[in-house]
């Protein structure tokens, strides 16, 4: 098993500190698994990749860039956006779509290709660089549903989530499709140029393994030699087997959903008590699916946090009502339990991610220290025959490709100042609060940070984008204090922060994934251009169709809590006012937690990979904690269907696995298409399906015969 | 496929006629298979099976039977008789579970000596005879449970279904355990010692095929051949995997249940409207394993006859209540929409039952006239080596065997002369209406009857006890008249009739299985005496439970409406009360469909195999009528899934749908018992999952929320 300690950690991280990073981790169980395959495919053949592909011409950087592959990348584009809307409006914990993206977009170019095959107008083969296009495009573009922040910060600014707060505070930005397209545009792009001229220190010279893209490009790989592609074909068949299934179980489901309470979403598996304190199975096809990608030990953390809090903490702090916090208060006040709910997350959360933070700022320094130290002495490949012979026959043959289309540095630098500026001017109108020298403080920091974050995601295949996110909140939120609209710039300025980092250790990952696919930089980078234009466009229409068809949306207990927007808003809060407005003992809790956060992760690092694999991971716990454990029983479900799947049938439980997941997590989410459409349209479900103890039954029978 | 038309039209007619029938013609199918697996293993050995067994040795027959035999025997009797009861008290289609009985008494008398091995304790190894002992003793037991009429003649007695028939005639007998128990000893006994002289005749000289005896001999001597117990163990972990699925399924939805309307039992799968008129999947694993056994032809006429009945015919006769029908009439009233649902019922199942009388009447009257013939021409075998030099070396083993132990003449006449006197003298205190002339009637006519059936099961292995049963009825009823308890009389009658016709063929049955495994016939007798004696206690037991638990025993709508204790006690009304009694147009419809059903049995007849294959049942159609077809959507989701299994994997489809079917069967069933205690305990359902339209929903909420 590679799901080790390790591994865990990253992905614990990740599931929740930044949609790239969430694509990240899984991703790596993936890529051993891949491996796994790949080493079949190469054992039969010869230890070299290339050497397949050698008779194989590479097409021109051109070449690779077809319409075709952008047409079905705008198609799949949408369908994952509505996936990632829907998870970052439900629980936030995103999972790896890569692997989908790259089978989808294999098979849809593979049959379009033979379709014109058979019709003789093909003119072009379909090669695994295209595939690669296709899918660093999906994934930019999808990349922006997370980093847009539309289940963090942007939706955080609305007077929905701000009425939630409770606070005194009563600014607020409500999301308008204009504004928000306008400044996705803006702050999207700088990711990319600032990042660019790096690409052959870090691929070629640091050689960082960037474990994301190195499994997609494998995946890539053996989908384009031939018996890859068989394997591929049928992964496809399982995948959209599991698809329909799961689409058509979520149109069933939906019959019976008319009113609150109503439907499998609200079934008390566990019985009614049970219910009331969110543990029961909600029969989301989704999250099953996520509980079958992500490792054993996110699905046992998140299941560990919710019995901690719903099983124990609450219903005893439930029983200091009236005594550490006003027995008058509603539900749903932040001076009351909702309060405890809410900060304790953020404590956990913030002591996980700042003790990672920690961490993986010191690897990335003692990494650079090392590697510019060799640099020193040895001087890696430059790219001339004499440096290259002796490689190996792929890396020879992957760094001449990689260093044949270049991009020109002053087209990177140009680029980046050019846009800078144009925000610097626009930003302001968007958020009056969010004045021109915060913008200039941020833009000037950015490179740094999305160079370290570029580089750590290299090493640890963990990117911190949301941590440097609420860097920005904590910090620029305090600078412009309460009296002049903190909270709006402090989540505004998030950001703009996360967009920067988020898509530059993005783009490197891709340019890992092109290196091994023979694909080049320049593709490359337009493909990731295109990508996050799109995205620009779709991820606020996805989001828009949500916002009004839904109208509880952001409601605790609704179909979409969207969580993050409310803890993302008190952390703004918490910047600009401080801790006073915290109920009683509630403080003493976080800095608790936050310790707690802290020494689990140290005792994680410290103790062998034998211990630490069964340690919980602080981050994945947090998230139960507000929305309850509910989403955690249906992952514990996936995560027991793929352990009973590896006893009895490891190699087939590891190469189909993944296309079960994305199948089920595919075929939910793209309902929640129709489904958005339906509500728009003002088409109610028919039926309920309620629950209701024997004896409210026995009353409502009594009512209901006249 | 062996489902042939001629295996559906037995089929079809067991489904509805008689349980032990009912449990054959799936048997065809089951025996089919068998033969192909049986086949498998001769093909590699030796085209003789007794070759394969001539090293074991055959045990004497008190050795035969064993305690531990009869201690299995126990237990699965009353896990089939719960099982059975069920059905009866559900639809009235029990489907086979001959192979359930093998499969199970193999497993757990295997376990038992595999334990008793280890120990060193086995003092006898276990045999094919000796599991042939078990499969009789079960059969036979749970045979009781059908033709003791708890779901037909016996419950149609009582007071509650006298009441919902609505008659004037206001006689009931109602059921109490000490008469059943009294009753059943008298009458269950008969059958057996009627034919007991008659096994060489009907199993050595006329040599007939009973298919359900022959293919259980098949199974067990697989079992018991060393590659056929590695095949009977995957079988039987098979069917415990689904066994526990469905037993924890059961016990899942026991807790949705409280109240009417509430549970999965009531889940409107295509709607409110559809569900009002019975169209809906109630999710019951019985009925799904029902399915997967039944013939697809059988699944289809129960369909058809549900979207013939409940989607066209009530909905238009509804249309004319107030013209055809008093519109003042309660909605459960026989004069009513309720009388056209039972009496075209009764139409259809007599049109059918009496044309399949007269065809295997004749067909029994010509074999018999052929075999006489014959028989003067050639003596076959008597026993003597000389006569059999000229057979196989099976039949030369076997029949030696058949013949060495013999049950005498003067024992069989002398028991029947005994039981028959006892039971005149008994039967009249139980039903004063059944004077003893008409006993004795029925004893003097019931051996000849018990002939017909036994050797018209043996040709087309369908067995006609419950159309006898009705005769008795009509001719008995008709007799006695409605001034002197006619309708009393009528049932009993039924039930002293189908008795022992029932019991003739099964007991001949079993002396074929016997004849194949080399089971000693007086080892089959004494089984078979055994388990008819267990039957008649544990069936009344296992009834008695039912009734007193659940007090809308036979109340149509609920969860146990048993269809053919309202039909029968509407033939019995019949009988003696003429047509008169019946709603306008209703007799018109009756006589139609009456013709309907024998014309359609024609064209399935006259027409080729080809064609018929496709003519629905009329039998099967019939019973939807009555109850909605909520079950026929289970069957034919059961047939839908043997059908994709069949595609996929044909070969391990054939050897385990049946376990899985049985497994299905036996888990529902078995879950009866505990459901049933906790309802004599009074421990109610926690929990009602309900269905409301979404006004009704806006409603109860606006009702629930003060």
């Amino acid at each position: 098993m590679d799901r080790n300690g390790r591994d865990q950690r990253n992905m614990g991280e990740e599931e929740e500190e930044d949609k790239r990073d969430e694509l990240d981790p899984n991703q790596k169980s993936k890529r051993a698994r891949e491996d796994n395959q790949q080493g079949l495919v190469m054992a039969e053949e010869s230890m070299s990749v290339e050497r397949i592909f050698e008779a194989q011409e590479v097409p021109s950087w051109q070449n690779q860039l077809t319409v075709r592959a952008f047409v079905v990348s705008f198609g799949l584009s949408v369908l994952f956006t509505f996936i990632v809307m829907k998870l970052n409006l439900t629980t936030g914990i995103i999972p790896s779509l890569n692997v989908s993206a790259g089978l989808l977009g294999f098979f849809f170019v593979k049959s379009w290709t033979k379709l014109l095959e058979k019709s003789g107008w093909l003119k072009q083969p379909f090669t695994r660089q295209e595939n690669t296009v296709i899918q660093t495009c999906v994934v930019a573009s999808s990349g922006i549903a997370f980093s847009g922040g539309f289940g963090s910060y942007l939706f955080g600014l609305s007077q929905r989530i701000s009425q939630l707060s409770s606070d005194d505070i009563n600014e607020f930005k409500n999301p308008s499709l204009g504004w928000i397209i306008g400044f996705l545009f803006i702050v999207s792009f700088l990711g990319l140029f600032s990042v660019v001229p790096l690409r052959k220190i870090m691929i070629i010279d640091f050689k960082l393994t960037y474990p994301s893209g190195t499994a997609t490009a494998h995946l890539i790989n053996s989908f384009h030699t031939p018996r890859g592609a068989k394997l591929a074909k049928k992964q496809v068949r399982t995948l959209g087997k599991f698809f329909s299934f799961s689409f058509l179980w979520g149109f069933f489901q939906w019959f019976f959903t008319a009113g609150d309470d109503c439907g499998f979403v609200s079934f008390p598996t566990f019985g009614l008590e049970a219910y009331k304190n969110k543990f029961y199975f909600d029969f989301s096809a989704t999250y099953v699916g996520v509980g079958m990608i992500c490792p054993y030990i996110i699905n046992i953390s998140v299941l560990l946090g919710g019995i901690l809090s719903w099983g124990l903490m609450w219903p005893l702090i439930e029983k200091k009502r009236g005594d550490w916090f006003s027995a008058e208060l509603p539900l749903s006040s932040f001076h009351g339990l909702q309060g405890y709910k809410v900060f304790i997350s953020i404590a956990l959360i913030l002591g996980d991610g700042i003790y990672n933070f920690v961490k993986v700022l010191a690897t990335t320094l003692i990494g650079l220290h090392r590697q510019l130290k060799k640099r020193d002495v040895i001087p890696v490949s430059d790219g001339s025959p004499s440096s290259l012979s002796d490689l190996s026959f792929d890396d020879k043959r992957r760094t001449q490709r990689f260093l044949k289309d270049q991009i020109p540095s002053w087209f990177a630098v140009g680029g980046y100042v050019a846009i800078a500026a144009v925000s610097i001017a626009t930003l302001p109108h968007i958020f009056s609060q969010l004045k021109w020298y915060y913008i200039i403080v941020i833009y000037v920091i950015a490179p740094v940070l999305a160079f370290c974050n570029a580089y750590g995601s290299g090493l640890t295949d963990w990117s911190l984008a949301s941590t440097y996110g609420k860097l920005a909140i904590f910090t620029i939120g305090a600078w412009a204090g309460a009296a002049h609209g903190g909270v709006i710039a402090g989540l505004a300025a998030c950001g703009v922060m996360m967009n920067i980092v988020s898509t530059a250790s993005d783009l490197m990952q891709d340019f890992k994934t092109g290196y091994l696919t023979l694909s080049s930089p320049r593709s490359m980078f337009v493909s990731q251009v295109v990508g996050t234009a799109m995205g620009c466009v779709i991820s606020p229409c996805v989001f828009w169709l949500f916002y009004k068809a839904f109208d509880d949306l952001g409601q605790l207990g609704s179909a979409y809590p969207a969580p993050y927007a409310t803890v993302y808003r008190n952390m703004a809060l918490l910047a600009v006012e401080g801790f006073s407005s915290l109920p009683k003992n509630c403080l003493s809790l976080c800095y608790g937690f936050f310790a707690a956060a802290i020494v689990i992760n140290l005792i994680r690092d410290l103790s062998g990979k034998k211990v630490s694999q069964y340690i919980p991971i602080p981050m994945a716990m947090a998230i139960p904690f507000y929305i309850g454990s509910y989403f955690a029983i249906d992952m514990c479900l996936g995560s027991l269907i793929l352990f009973v799947w590896e006893k009895i049938n490891k190699a087939k439980a590891d190469a189909f696995a993944p296309a079960v997941a994305s199948g089920l997590i595919c075929g939910d989410g793209i309902w929640t298409l129709p489904s958005s459409i339906l509500a728009l349209f003002g088409v109610k479900p028919p039926i309920c399906m309620k629950f209701l103890s024997r004896t409210t039954n026995v009353k409502v029978d009594k009512f209901l015969t006249p």
